[in-house]
């Protein structure tokens, strides 16, 4: 299989970890016989810093014309201050691709339990997925307004019901391979779109009847996600929502270096990157954890590419490599063998 | 000192957990010499199904003239289909009383570690709390609707700078009588009203040079209270994102039943209630946990009637009853004494 894949490495760890999965990739392409045709451009800080818009033109250009997009990270306190910013080219760059769903597992690695702030016996198989709604809500939706003496503020939270039925719809297909349960979160007693949402999932959960469907207002959930994280299976919400209670869930693993995230459309290329941040003081020194990214990658083979066996093949590889206690800095804890980047990716690369 | 408080036990557990509340308001007044004068009234599901609406006119006028408001908790499954709903009586009546700022304190109680689902380490010392905006955003602001075939909603996110002001100041006042540090929560980088938010909140700041302030992304800060909880003091932070948070928060302690809040206006009257709900599935059993609604008094005895050091009295009368192990079924975890309501209640009298 030939495909072309563009490279946005970003700021701060963001090459780094890029390299690592490149790496990984590399390794995939020679033991399944594929080529990935690689595209290295500018974005983020890295991008204003050389042309004034974190997502230039030609980025723009070379994303779309691909069939998959690696994202490392954007961001840094250099950029802080300025008006253009490295998270608008991020914003812009998922409304310009369509990806409106972004898929966010969580999941306790077997070994890193006690990285965990939670209890072992409250994490012990939690195993989930958030399905965000990523291009629409209050994100994008306008008016979007200060007064002329900054005295008022608006924003507005704008949803269509076929925003919403293609996210849920993702949703049903996605638990009706899994564990078979969708748990739709909103503020039905309070908004609008949430009763519009609340409508659009029950019709459409009458397409799935092996799938489970429950209801939860978003306070409980975000009380339910820490006092029984074992009981999801996906979660599916909008926009603003998703991305307060996919943060949230987060930190239940203990280990931001190590998670991924897949933004996919319905036909163009998806966009993959890890969920951690451009952790610029520990940039350069080649301690970042390369895992999310690898993971990140898996995620686009199997996604974009329908590449089942490969994404399993490098995801098998990293469970091996953390089971056999190899550890960057963020995920070490005295135990088994601190590890830098470079060894991190040569050890998950000699177990695939 | 006379004072008149409106009391709404409310639906469930509601009238049980008031019960045990009024008791110790009597003890109070008894010790210290002050007459509580309280009028009950039908308030949530209790008043739908009397009247027809959640607030009825008198309940409102009994509240507006009081000095204070006692709640129970309202809801129910019997109402969950109704149009008109528990839940609108509760919105309404803030409004209403203009109670703009609610204060939700999140504390370990000693004693009860064991509960939460966090490890040991990482919630010792947590003790903080939530002042969140309660009677504007996107709770109440408009236009709200959905179009005539049904296929669009919106809601809106709107805040005038009098409305940001009025709760930031009060986030400075009690972070200068605590620890000395507000943490502020928004989502700057995507929405107008967080810009707005930002600049409110840096210009209150400089007339508390001994406050210390952060800003905080609402997706970080939702993570940091659950890794890291025992590095805040005042969180403030807009009415969505406040619901949101302090449920989160309060899965800390591992015991919703012992937590209280207090709503506060300018100066009307505070509505003071446990975080609660109505638990229909214990209501009438005996069984139910007391001391949030009693720890709401407290504050009512605190933030609306200036008495310190009656509030001081209940809340060590609380602390000395938990530690002396007594436990209600929701906080009982094998060692104590496993405690009715009325026993809970008892305990507390006994000890103050
Ligand atoms: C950078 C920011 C705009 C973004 C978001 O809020 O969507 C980030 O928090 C995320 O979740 O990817
Ligand atoms: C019942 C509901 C409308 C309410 C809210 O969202 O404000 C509740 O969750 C709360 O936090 O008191």
């Amino acid at each position: 299989m030939e495909k072309k894949i563009t490279v946005l490495p970003g700021d701060g760890i963001g090459p780094e970890v890029m390299k690592g999965a490149l790496e990984i990739l590399d390794g995939v392409a020679t033991r399944f016989g594929h080529a990935f045709h690689t595209t290295v451009k500018k974005f983020g800080g890295a991008a204003i810093d050389h042309s004034g818009s974190p997502l230039p033109e030609d980025t723009l250009l070379a994303c779309k014309q691909s069939d998959a997009v690696l994202l490392g990270a954007v961001g840094g306190p250099q950029w802080d201050g300025n008006i253009v910013r490295p998270e608008h080219g991020l914003l812009r760059l998922r409304k310009e691709l369509n990806v409106f769903a972004n898929l966010r597992p969580v999941q306790v690695f077997p070994g890193l339990e006690n990285l965990s702030p939670l209890k072992s016996n409250r994490v012990k198989g939690a195993d989930f997925i958030f399905v965000r709604e990523l291009t629409g809500g209050i994100y994008f939706s306008q008016p979007k307004t200060r007064d002329k003496e900054g005295k008022n503020a608006t924003d507005t939270l704008f949803y269509s019901s076929e925003e919403v039925e293609r996210i849920v719809e993702k949703a049903f297909e996605l638990a009706s391979v899994r564990k078979g349960k969708v748990t739709s979160v909103d503020k039905a007693n309070v908004l609008e779109t949430s009763k519009m949402w609340r409508e659009i999932v029950d019709s459409t959960a009458k397409k799935y009847p092996n799938v489970q469907v429950e209801h939860m207002l978003v306070d409980y959930a975000a009380m339910r996600l820490i006092s029984e994280p074992s009981k999801f299976d996906v979660i599916v919400t909008e926009n603003m929502f998703g991305d307060i209670l996919s943060d949230e869930a987060a930190v239940i693993p203990g280990s931001l270096g190590v998670m991924p995230s897949a933004s996919l459309s319905g036909n163009g290329p998806g966009l993959y990157e890890p969920i951690h941040g451009s952790a610029p003081d520990i940039a350069g020194k080649g301690e970042a954890n390369p895992v999310g990214m690898i993971l990140s990658a898996a995620m686009m083979l199997r996604h974009s590419f329908q590449l089942e066996k490969e994404a399993e093949a490098v995801e098998r590889a990293v469970f091996e490599t953390l089971q056999a206690g190899y550890r960057t800095r963020d995920i070490y804890s005295g135990t088994g063998y601190l590890t830098s980047t470079k060894e991190m990716v040569n050890q998950i690369h000699l177990r695939m």
